[in-house]
C-alpha cells in the first residue's frame, strides 16, 4: 500500500490547527516533531511504551501491528504515532493528554520555597554576581594625566571591585576610544568573571548603569525551569518553565543519547534544548519589558548529559563503560557561541558536575542546601530522571546516582503525570476506605504526579491493599479489577466526561523499583561511610514532585531512611536554587567547583554492595523492618 | 579642461606593466596607489615634498601649478603625481627612484646583531614561549578513573607546565572526546598565555609535537621586520622585511593619522599593514616549506601608532593634546580577528607601550639592551620617523620622544633613501679632500642611508665646509655650487648613467634639526634625573641606519653625549629583538609590562626646558663646546 516516495502529503494536527507537508512514507512521530507538536514517547519512537497515541480522523497510513492498543482504540482509528506512516494528506487529533500547559507548571513554588531555604543569597554569599554593570566615572586625560582609554578604564574598574586579571574583547577595544569621548568618560562598563580573568563584555555611555539582567536555568530532562534576575537588585522577577522538547526523542537522557547516536542527531538534540531556553528567555523578557541585550548572563544547572546536549559536547561514552564526560567543570563562554540568545557579548555559565550520572543539578543542591558547611552529616536525595544522592559534612561528601527511572516524574506509571494542572498530587485513603485526593489548579483529575503517587504506593501499603512486595492481595474489593495489564485498582471512578484514575500492578513494580534503587543508594553510601540513620542530622529531598510532598509517606514506603520527620525537609529545585545563587556570587561558582572536585562519586553498577541492597530495598519498607521503626508501628509489621 | 566625471580612463604604468582603470579626475598618485604602485611620498599628497615625480609619456592630464619641477622637467613631463589628474588613458613611467626592492633591506645583520647584544635568550629569560605545545600522553579512562576528558587534559597540561588559571575555546572543547578517543589520548595541545589565563588553542593527534612556529614582528613607520621562529628549538630560521605600505598616506604617522581622519581611511591604513604583514609571513612560511596552520603566535613590537593602525583602535587622538592613545597594554587577541594569516585560533600579542609617542618599540629596546637591570645608568636612544629616548637604571626609568623628523632615515632629504642597495652607507673625506664612500651592495650610489647622513654631515663640519650653525661657508670649492634649492654641495659626480649625489643646505637644516631634537630630548631626561655625562656607564643607539655606522661621528655632530666611545654600542633594530624576547618566555612579557607601566614620560612639547635645549643643540656639535670635548679637540674649536 506505500506509495511513490515523491509524494507529498499534508497532515493537519487538531485541535491545534497545525499543519506541515512531508513526504509520503513519514513516520507520524516524526511529522508531529516537524509540526512543533509534543507527543508524550517515553521509548524514544521505538514502539514499546505506547504513550504517543492518536487518532486519525481522515486519510491513509499504514500501522505496524502492536499489543498495546484495544481492540475499541484500533475500531477508534487510535494509532501509535511512531508506528504509523503517513500515506497520503491527513487529519490527526491529537488527545487532551499531550496537550501540555506549559504555564502551569510549578516553578513559583519552587522559588518560594528557595527563598525560605536558603534565605538571602546575600547572607550566605556576598553579592558579588558573575557579571556586573559598574558605573565609571573617570577623569578625562589631561596633558598631565595621558594614560591611554584603555588603562583609564581598568584602573576605574579595580577602584570598584578585585580584578587582578582582566582582559577586554578585541571589538570593545576597538570602539573604546570614541565612546569615551562621546561620553565624557562617564560609561557603564559590563564585566564578567571568566575563570581567574576579569573581561570587559561591553561599554556603554553611562545611563544605561543599573539595566542589568541574567536567567538562571535548571536543564531538566522533563522540565526546564528558567528564573529572571534583575543583577542590580539581586532579585528574581519572574519565573517561567517548559517541557524539554527533546521528549519526543525518548524520556530519558541514555534513550536520548542513544538516538541522537544511531541517528546522527546532536545537532537537533542541541537546537531542541536551545530553542527550549530560548523560548523560556524570550517569555520572560518579553512579559517584563526587558531587551535581549540587557541579559548578559545565564547559569545553567542540570545533569551532565543535559550539559554535553545544550554545547554540543560529544555525550556518547556517558552511557558507555567506563561512563566519562567530555567535560565535568565547562569554561564560561559566550551564550552566543551556543545560540542562547541573549546579549550577543553575554556569558554562558554551566555548573561543574561531578561524574556522568551525577550532574551539576546535584552540585547544586548540595550548595544550596548547605550541606558541605555543616559539622554533622546530611543527607541529600534529589528524585528526577534518576535518583541522585549525596552525603556528607564540611570535611566529606560522597554521592551516587541510581538509575532506577522516571517513575515519580509520573514516567512508566499508567496515569502518572507531571506536576501541572490536573495532577494528583496528595491522597490518602479516607476511614471509610473511599480515596480522597486534591489536583493541581483543584479540576477534575487528569492523572497523578510524584507526590501523588508517592501517596498511592504508601495508603495501598499501610491499607492492606498491597503486600510488603507491592503486589495487590486478593481482597474482594471492587476497586481492584484485572485490567489490559494485570491487575488494577481504581482510584477516582470514570464520569461521563473523564477516564477513571487507576493504578497498576506494573505501575507499583515501576515505583518500588524508583525507590528501592534510591534507597539503596543511599545505603551504599551510608555503609561505606559507616554513618548510621542516627548520626544523619538533616534530610533534604530535591525533585519535581509537587507541592504537598508528604515527607512521612517518604519513609512509610521506604525511599528515605526512618528518621525524626523535624529532620527531613522537602527543599522543591534546588538544581535552578544553586544557578541563581552561583550567579550572584563568584565565591558561590568557586564553593561549587570545590564541592564537585572534592565530592568521592560512588559507581552503582560497578559497586559489589549495590545489587544486594537493591534487593533488599524491593519492599515495603524493607526486608529489615527493624531499619523502619515507624514504618513498623503504623502498619503492625503487615 | 575637466571632463565628463563618469569618463572611465586606463592609466598603464611602466615598466611595471601594470595598469588600472579610474573615473577621469582621478589624482594619480591615488590611480597609481590603486594599481598597487608605490610611490614616494611624504607629505601624504599635499604638494610640498615633490618626492611623488612620475613622468606622462601619453594622455591628457590636468596638475596643478608648483615650484617643485624645474624647467626641464616640466619640458620632460614629469608631473607630480599627487598634484595631477587623469583626464584620459594615460601611460605612465615611474623613475627608478620609486622601484623599491624590499629584498635588500638589511634585516640579517640585525639578526646577527641581536644575537651578539643579548647573547642567548635562554640564558637572559627561561625558555617559556608564549605558545607553546606539549606532548601529553594521557592514561585512557577506566571504571576506577572516570575523570572527564576535559579535566583530564588540564591535569596532564599541568603536569607539565604551571598553570594555574586555564580556559579552553569552545570548539576545542567540542571535538576533544573524539580526538582523545580517536588519538588514544596521545596529543598534541598547543596552549597560549593570554593575560594571567592559559588557553588551550589547538589539541591534535600526538605525532605533530614537534612543529610549532611563531613570528616576531617589528611595526616600523618606513619598514616592516618579520622573524620566523621554531618554538620548539628557539631558533631564528629565516627573516624578511618589507617597506610598510602605509607610505602612500604620508611617510610619518601622524600624517597618515590626519589622511585617515580626512578621508576616514581607517581600514584601508589597517588592510596596507596587516597586508604587509601577511606577505611577510607567507613568504617566510612558503621559503621555509611551513604550514601557515603551524604558525600559531605572532608578537609584534612598534611605535603606538602603528600597533593602532594594525589592530584599527582608534589613532586620532595620538596627534591631538594631551595625545592619549587608545590602548597602551593591548590585551592578546585571536591574530585573525586582526586579519592577520597565521594559524586561525594562533594569538596576536602587542608589547606594552609607555605613552603616545614612546612606543612599544622602546619598551623592546629597554628589555633587550637590559638598562633596566643594571645598577649604573645607560641611555638608549632609537633613531626612526621619531628620535626616542630613554635613560635609567634598575631603579628608575625615564623616557621621552622627539619628534623632530626622519631625516636619519632619509627622509626630507634630497638624495636621502633608507638603508638598501645602492644607498651610501658609509662616507669620509680623504686626506686630499675628495670624498670616499661605500654603497650597501658596492653598486654605483643612489643615495644615502642614515650611516651615510651621519658621516656626511660630521665630514662637512670637520673640514670645514659647514660652519657650527650648519650653514655652508663659502670657500671656493668648486663642488659647492647654487642648485634649485640653494647652495648644495656634491658628494658624487654624476656620469652618463647615473645622477649626481649632492647634499642641499636644507638637508643639513633637516638633519642638524632631527639631532637637535634628539639631544635635546636627552638633556631633558639628564637634567631632570641630575645624570651627568661622566654617570652613563653605557649609550644604547638604535636604529636602522645601516652596518656602518660610526659612532665617533653620531658624538661630532652632538647627537650623542660625549663619553669615551667604547661607552657607546650600536644595537641596531631592537623592536624585533624585544618582541622575540618576549615571544620566547612568559616571564619576558611580564617584564616588559613592568617597564612600560613604570617608565616615567617627559611630554617634551609641554616641558619648559626643552625648546631651550633644542635650540642650543641646533649647533654643531653644541652652543656649549665644553660638553664636547672630544670634538673640540677634533675640530679645534672651529
Amino acid at each position: 500500500m506505500e506509495q511513490g516516495k515523491k509524494k507529498k502529503c499534508v497532515v493537519h494536527f487538531e485541535p491545534s490547527g497545525l499543519k506541515i507537508e512531508v513526504p509520503s512514507g513519514t513516520v507520524l512521530l516524526e511529522a508531529a516533531r516537524k509540526a512543533g507538536i509534543y507527543l508524550s514517547s517515553i521509548c524514544g519512537g521505538d514502539g514499546y511504551c505506547g504513550k504517543c497515541k492518536v487518532i486519525v480522523d481522515e486519510g491513509q497510513f499504514q500501522s505496524r501491528p502492536t499489543t498495546l492498543l484495544t481492540p475499541d482504540e484500533t475500531r477508534e482509528n487510535v494509532v501509535l504515532a511512531c508506528q504509523t506512516k503517513v500515506l497520503s494528506d491527513m487529519t490527526i487529533t491529537v488527545p487532551k493528554s499531550h496537550a501540555l500547559q506549559t504555564s502551569q507548571i510549578l516553578m513559583d513554588t519552587d522559588a518560594h520555597r528557595f527563598s525560605t531555604l536558603a534565605g538571602d543569597v546575600a547572607g550566605m554569599f556576598k553579592f558579588d554576581p558573575l557579571v556586573r554593570k559598574l558605573c565609571l566615572q573617570m577623569s578625562p586625560p589631561t596633558v598631565n594625566d595621558h594614560t591611554a582609554d584603555h588603562e583609564r578604564l581598568y584602573v576605574a574598574i579595580r577602584e570598584q571591585i578585585e580584578a587582578p586579571i582582566m582582559q577586554t574583547g578585541f571589538r570593545i577595544l576597538q570602539g573604546l576610544s570614541k565612546l569615551l569621548v562621546e561620553a565624557n568618560y562617564k560609561v557603564a562598563a559590563t564585566i564578567g568573571c571568566r575563570g581567574g580573568t576579569t573581561e570587559v563584555i561591553e561599554v556603554e555611555p553611562g545611563k544605561r548603569c543599573e539595566t542589568n539582567f541574567a536567567v538562571a536555568v535548571d536543564l531538566g530532562t522533563t522540565t526546564v525551569v528558567a528564573h529572571l534576575i534583575n543583577l542590580t537588585t539581586a532579585s528574581t522577577i519572574d519565573t517561567e518553565a517548559t517541557y524539554n522538547s527533546q521528549i519526543n526523542f525518548g524520556e530519558d537522557y541514555i534513550r536520548r543519547i542513544i538516538y541522537a547516536e544511531e541517528n546522527n542527531a546532536f545537532d537537533e538534540m542541541q537546537n531542541r534544548i536551545v530553542n527550549d531556553v530560548n523560548n523560556l528567555i524570550v517569555t520572560l523578557a518579553e512579559r517584563q519589558r526587558i531587551d535581549l541585550q540587557d541579559i548578559t548572563a545565564i547559569v545553567c544547572a542540570g545533569n551532565t548529559a543535559m550539559v554535553h546536549f545544550l554545547l554540543n559536547l560529544d555525550p556518547t561514552r556517558i552511557r558507555r563503560e567506563p561512563y566519562v564526560a567530555a567535560a565535568g567543570f565547562v569554561p564560561p563562554i559566550r551564550a552566543a557561541e551556543a545560540g542562547i540568545q541573549i546579549n550577543k557579548r553575554g556569558l554562558l555559565y554551566c555548573l561543574p558536575s561531578v561524574a556522568a550520572y551525577v550532574g551539576s543539578d546535584i552540585v547544586a543542591g548540595v550548595l544550596t542546601t548547605r550541606i558541605y558547611t555543616k559539622k554533622t552529616i546530611s543527607l541529600f536525595v534529589d528524585i528526577g530522571t534518576n535518583g541522585e544522592v549525596a552525603l556528607g559534612n564540611r570535611d566529606w561528601l560522597v554521592c551516587a546516582s541510581s538509575s532506577a527511572g522516571p517513575a515519580f516524574e509520573g514516567s512508566g506509571v499508567k496515569h502518572g503525570m507531571r506536576a501541572g494542572a490536573g495532577a494528583i498530587e496528595k491522597l490518602d485513603f479516607r476511614p471509610d476506605g473511599s480515596v480522597g485526593f486534591k489536583t493541581i489548579g483543584d479540576t477534575h483529575p487528569s492523572g497523578i504526579c510524584g507526590s501523588g503517587l508517592l501517596d498511592t504506593l504508601a495508603e495501598l501499603f499501610i491499607n492492606g491493599i498491597i503486600d510488603r512486595t507491592g503486589r495487590f492481595k486478593p481482597n474482594g474489593d471492587e476497586r481492584l479489577t484485572e485490567g489490559d495489564e494485570g491487575l488494577q485498582f481504581q482510584l477516582v471512578p470514570p464520569t461521563n466526561e473523564h477516564h477513571e484514575i487507576v493504578i497498576t500492578q506494573a505501575d507499583i513494580n515501576n515505583l518500588v523499583r524508583s525507590k528501592a534503587g534510591v534507597f539503596a543508594a543511599i545505603r551504599v553510601l551510608m555503609e561505606a561511610t559507616q554513618t548510621k540513620p542516627e548520626d544523619l542530622d538533616a534530610i533534604y529531598l530535591a525533585g519535581g514532585f509537587g507541592n504537598f510532598l508528604n515527607i512521612q509517606q517518604a519513609v512509610t514506603i521506604g525511599m528515605l531512611p526512618d528518621i525524626p520527620l523535624e529532620k527531613i525537609q522537602f527543599v522543591g529545585n534546588t538544581s535552578i536554587a544553586g544557578a541563581k545563587t552561583v550567579l550572584l556570587s563568584r565565591k558561590a561558582l568557586d564553593t561549587a567547583e570545590k564541592i564537585a572536585k572534592g565530592m568521592t562519586y560512588f559507581d552503582l553498577m560497578s559497586h559489589p554492595g549495590y545489587m544486594d541492597e537493591f534487593i533488599k530495598a524491593g519492599f515495603l519498607p524493607h526486608t529489615d523492618l527493624s531499619l523502619f521503626p515507624s514504618v513498623k508501628a503504623v502498619t503492625h509489621g503487615t
